[in-house]
């Protein structure tokens, strides 16, 4: 049982908040009992969880800590104060774990069910962990094969990241990469180019997405860089008919994958 | 020239952070210059701008403040140290106004262009301000009649509803009610109701979404409550293909608002 606040174990696990200590150690923690949960399904390797049942908040949190450990993580009970110093939310769940960084490259292309196109999403330069973690929600909703990170400006192990995606950050075969490596990647395949761009003439729905395709979208500020657009086989624009002129880019990017879910599932209206 | 950290109002706006003071005073605040633009442009009283030119991120600051001033608002210049306490952002933009809540009422449906029917979204106990801004931006570009925030459980001018709206709190018809004020008046215009919930049979393309109509989405945490599915007039689920079994809240408003609007411009794929 920790006790101390002063714990060696404790002080490192509060410094992987920061994103040099995770780059540092190759590290990063899992908050909460749905994102531990979804590591833990997808078989995520976990090296340590503080636990502390006083801030349970259901009735599951042992069977899963009994998961952790017959996986070969290591249990470590803490006292209220002390998991009140470890865990990085307000309403604390009583599950913090500890895990290496795990990246995945290009190589492992992400899973495609026999029969089906790809559908690969490429998110260019994501500044905020909140939209990337929402992208990555979407993106476990929508079925696609994988998420390709180009050209990250946050970290895919960032703890708002991991909150907004409520754990897919396991589920979804995410690879970050240069741009220019995602391209070569996409032509390699024959997989066709969608980039979305309030300056395209076309609109969303108007675009064949029923083959292999990625969908890309570009960062909160700059929007998709030029080097996507022209590599595009096709851009389109989502329409707009309020007072602003583009999306959030989680926003955008939902739009898109459901578009492109409609058209390769047949689910026109009545 | 406000040099002193210890102004008294320089304290007042910093407390109206706190929702108390926002509900105890009337007032809030509108930071950043796309936020502070939509107000103006969207006739919102304005009380007073806190400004300084060191933070000053673009070229037309001045011109705002000035039309700002026109338009009846008191302008008071600040030291950098000063206004670095004023901003609640990280990156301040070197403009922060105070205005008073102006909340509408169901009284004033919205606006409605001639020949279109309206388009209501209704979201309900709505408990995160980033939600509720995103939502708001999504509902002005879907060009939405008006929001109805159904009993709310964030404040309309929480600085982070307003920042993640980037100002679409001012442009977009916004009415704050309860559920069953929201439903009556529903009904009493003959506008159609759509429920999103995960356990309806009808996937939401095979909905139709041509006339009068809302669509209704619930809290992050439990989802819409039965008085609302109870009184739809249809059920739909957005169809998830991965390990997570629901959208985030503004996800899933975006998805159904586009899927209206692909319906009402007949803007079907090839």
């Amino acid at each position: 049982m920790i006790s101390s606040l002063q714990n060696p174990k404790v002080k490192a696990a509060v410094r992987l908040r920061d994103r040099r200590a995770r780059d540092r150690t190759g590290q990063f923690l899992i908050e909460g009992y749905r994102e531990l949960l979804r590591a833990v399904e997808n078989c995520y390797p976990i090296e340590t969880v503080f636990y502390c049942p006083e801030w349970f908040q259901g009735r599951n949190e042992s069977e899963l800590l009994e998961r952790c450990r017959a996986a070969g993580a290591r249990l470590l009970a803490t006292t209220p104060p002390v998991f009140r110093k470890i865990a990085y939310r307000d309403r604390p769940e009583g599950l913090v774990a500890l895990a290496p960084q795990r990246h995945r490259t290009l190589d492992a292309p992400g899973p495609c069910p026999a029969g089906t196109p790809p559908l690969y999403l490429v998110a260019e330069s994501i500044e905020k962990p909140g939209n990337l973690g929402t992208i990555l929600r979407s993106a476990d909703a929508a079925g696609v094969t994988a998420v390709l990170l180009c050209d990250p400006r946050t970290d895919l192990f960032n703890p708002n990241t991991i909150r907004a995606s409520i754990g897919t950050v396991f589920s979804v075969h995410t690879v970050e990469c240069a741009s220019a490596e995602a391209r070569a990647f996409l032509a390699r395949n024959g997989v066709r180019l969608i980039a979305a761009t309030p300056h395209a003439d076309m609109t969303y729905t108007r675009a064949n997405m029923r083959g292999p395709l990625a969908v890309a979208v570009g960062s909160e500020q700059y929007g998709l860089s030029t080097q996507w657009i022209d590599a595009a086989d096709a851009t389109v624009q989502i329409p707009m008919f309020g007072q602003v002129d583009s999306l959030n880019v989680a926003a955008a990017a939902i739009v898109l994958l459901y578009e492109a879910v409609r058209q390769r599932r047949a689910m026109a209206g009545p």
